[in-house]
């Protein structure tokens, strides 16, 4: 690169459908992005190779000299150890411990770094989306899982072992608890969208009448957030009622990280809350502060993010950023 | 106070039933006590003028100079205004609104601070009890109400309006929610020791033997934690299937505060975990990580404060200390 060239970064959501990369510019521009489906089940090295070619794809797209990029960030639903670069108990990947940092830098010839998916949407979230920087805040991101990242004093708390932010796995009905299905009564298991989908699935076996019955029948794909907003829109009683439900759980779980944390912002986020903001948010915003002390609720604010589906990869683009200049 | 003399500090711990205060040297360690009942009901001034008379009966026991004592901290059950001195929304006070550290300024002649009483007891865990100094701790204590603190970098957050630590609000069971007790279904409401004694009434009303029968029938006075560890100690089989379900509510709680803040330390103080340790423990080491991410539960340690009943006022001595030393 020049010295009269302006830097890209590459910011990259590595999730378990689908790798999105995105092409940033030195103000975090979003110039392109590419979209590959992930086939986590074809291992973790085709899926590799796969995000390399999917980040290439981004960088022609966006038109941008190869030699201008910089550095690259991956996102990863698992834990990650920053340090080495490893990805870890990533589930929705069917990955044990796999070292993603070194094996796409080899790929790529480019510094690369990881974090946590749920870490990179809130520092996009936080350093890209708001304009006035809360002190504390907390993303919330509801999607297939749910999980999140904690900001406090302005800096991303990672926790002992990068591990804080699972909010999904805050457990908000311990009735429901079962040895053998440990995450069984957990925020996920009640509000995420496999959640959504199994209360459906169930209700359509059961007989209840639902425009989503054709969707149901087909077992083969998953049911969408944007099918349940279609649902929502045809005035769907079974779509309404379970929508209503999770957002009654997700003002739980919202009151619960204020009681906790004292943000004075909470943003949500993920592909649940980005389809069906219109109808979640009404009741969130009413719901949440039922629970918890007037002093507690007090000036705190509860919103969506505008990024949606790019938070991801707009917070990898930024830390990608942060670690070149630093 | 002369120049080759040794500082004291004074912390106070102002509880919904007692009042503790007590005395320290220079380096935090506790010369003396005086406790005296808070009587919320007789008002927030005549329990400022008892606070003040317990202060200098503890100096006199202590038998420090007077003039070596440089400052106070007092600890209360509420949300406090750190900055103005002001106590809200001390419910077990009955407090809506009181400047609690200019009108004891007045009575003491002595600066006077005031933060949560739950903020103290983990900054004394923190600061005076634990040598190895964790990076990330969370304090959560078992009493009365539950409440506790987070320690994130080795600073204590206290969030937006020194609202946050208030784990006693976090809904554990969405499912007993009520519109007209909206904090049925809180951790507080399952574990805490008003919890514990309302289940114990209503077994024993519903014709349950048991050895409280005699405590039960006495209205007047509430249950202590330590009838109840008189009646595990005797076998009572109502006192023990009491305390495992609050240990089992317990161990919950602590997994959600992994999910969430990934501490290094999870330390557990306060009258019913003091007294009920032996009990509660090895329910809670056991079974604290069954909803929790393996990467999360890694090396997180699950301990109980040495400091008992005296956390408070120690975290207090320690605030005071830092205070007229900046």
């Amino acid at each position: 690169m020049r010295a009269n060239e302006e830097a890209h970064y590459i910011g990259v959501d590595l999730g378990g459908t689908k790798i999105l990369a995105g092409v940033f510019n030195s103000t975090l521009k979003l110039k392109a992005t590419a979209k590959h489906k992930t086939k986590a089940k074809s291992g973790c090295k085709a899926v590799m190779d796969r995000m390399a070619a999917t980040i290439e794809e981004a960088i022609e797209l966006s038109q941008v000299d190869r030699c201008t990029v910089v550095g690259v960030a991956i996102g990863a639903p698992g834990t990650v150890d920053m340090d080495k670069g490893v990805v870890k108990d990533a589930t929705n990947l069917g990955w044990g411990s796999v070292p993603l940092a070194s094996e796409m830098k080899r790929r790529l010839g480019l510094p690369v770094c990881v974090d946590n998916d749920c870490n990179l949407a809130t520092l996009g979230v936080y350093h890209v989306e708001l304009r006035a920087k809360p002190q504390h805040m907390v993303g919330i991101f509801v999607g297939t899982g749910i999980g999140g990242g904690i900001i406090i004093n302005g800096q991303l708390h990672r926790g002992r072992n990068f591990s804080a932010g699972e909010f999904g796995h805050m457990v908000l009905n311990e009735d429901l608890l079962d040895k053998d299905n440990p995450f069984v009564g957990s925020f996920e298991s009640l509000a995420g969208r496999r959640a959504l989908e199994r209360t459906l699935r169930a209700a359509h076996k059961a007989g209840v009448k639902t425009s989503l019955g054709k969707i149901l029948g087909d077992k083969k794909n998953g049911i969408g957030s944007h099918h349940i907003e279609e649902a929502l829109m045809k005035g769907d009683k079974l779509a309404i009622k379970t929508v209503r439900e999770a957002a009654r759980i997700i003002s739980i779980a919202v009151g619960n990280v204020i009681s906790i944390l004292a943000p004075e912002q909470v943003v949500l986020g993920g592909g649940v809350v980005g389809a069906l903001k219109k109808h979640l948010m009404p009741i969130i915003l009413e719901r949440a502060g039922d629970r918890v002390l007037p002093s507690n609720m007090k000036r705190v604010r509860i919103t969506t993010s505008k990024l949606a589906d790019v938070a991801g990869i707009t917070g990898a683009a930024w830390l990608a950023r942060e670690r070149a200049q630093s």
